[in-house]
């Protein structure tokens, strides 16, 4: 399934040296972690706050590679909070998925979806 | 690297496999994808708003879970995100590491820090 | 200019009473505080994340009401902030507007204004 | 009640017509205004992200200015919502606290809150 491209334990890995290198683990208390977490997702959401719908889907070369920043920087303190409280993040978002596939069934959700385009 | 557990790619697959049956990518712009992102941030923070930082740092198993679900969900955000802009995520993590790399040096780092354990 | 309703530093004296009779100001640190109003807007975001712009001007009585809500609980922490920081509020927001009143004159934003509608 | 300071309706006034000068309310879709202020309310989350509840209590006077800041521009933003969508803020405010009063009773409250300094 994989591309062979870098996968997500080599990431951690890396997130990990680099925050020991600076002993920043000592800031990382998971109440700490998710406030910088959210300024970054904030950061993200700046970028979108005045566009259309639309306007959001096609980004410029520039704001696209902003936009992709910010979301790095949001997996990297995700990753952070991950390690200081042992959670297999892949394995967390994989159970996830399979719990809100019993509470979102497919077909009843296509059947109310209002956009759906199928029809 | 890998621990021979899912990877990443295999979770992009399955949450944008998720996403089609329900034909919830006609709602998957980014700006609204950035909305949804933020607040499941935000309920990741409401469960540290309260607690010391010391406390953020011993969960109880059942609140454990409940953080690594509300990790999960920005996870799963985060990733249709990358899908919807075809942004490599990981790579760009990595790439904002080196970034930051040079921005915080190491050594520059480990001096200033007032919470540094090693002296 | 006022319309003989409530003012402001009645709500302050309200807040005020409310917190101290629960003795809940000693949770209320800034760090708290400002964990604790990020989440009410981001409740207040929720209820905006899958409409569209049109959508969200035009919400029925139910929805109108609980947004009102979650306005007056980012308003109620906002003050608990104001409170505990010793700063007034409302002369910091006009101190604010006079501040953006330079870094965006007027006609200069006008001029700009892709979606202007007076010409 | 009032210390004979400008009031909220006074307040209220201006921001509109701050609004109104440059034809910013083409912008202001309640959509976009909660993301215009989540993304103010993580400024003023980044101040205090990495400060201990101590230190985020004891702000240096230029801090305190700027955290004064991003409080001003939650309330700017709060109150073109509150326009927007014709709702008396500083009414609702006081409805909630009447509510909540009645969700958070003061006497289960205090002798529930592991803070308590009375005893």
């Amino acid at each position: 399934m994989s591309d062979g491209g870098p996968d997500y334990a080599q990431l951690q890995a890396q997130v990990r040296a680099f925050v020991e290198a600076r002993q920043w683990q000592h800031f990382h208390s998971p109440k700490n972690l998710a406030m910088a977490l959210i300024v970054e997702a904030a950061e993200l959401v700046e970028h979108f706050q005045w566009a259309t719908e639309d306007e959001s889907g096609q980004l410029q070369p520039a704001k696209r590679q902003a936009v992709g920043e910010e979301m790095a920087d949001i997996l990297i303190y995700l990753t952070s909070l991950a390690t200081r409280l042992d959670i297999n993040l892949i394995a967390a978002a994989q159970a996830k998925l399979e719990k809100n596939a019993l509470k979102y069934p497919a077909e009843q959700c296509l059947a109310n979806n209002p956009r759906r385009q199928d029809r």
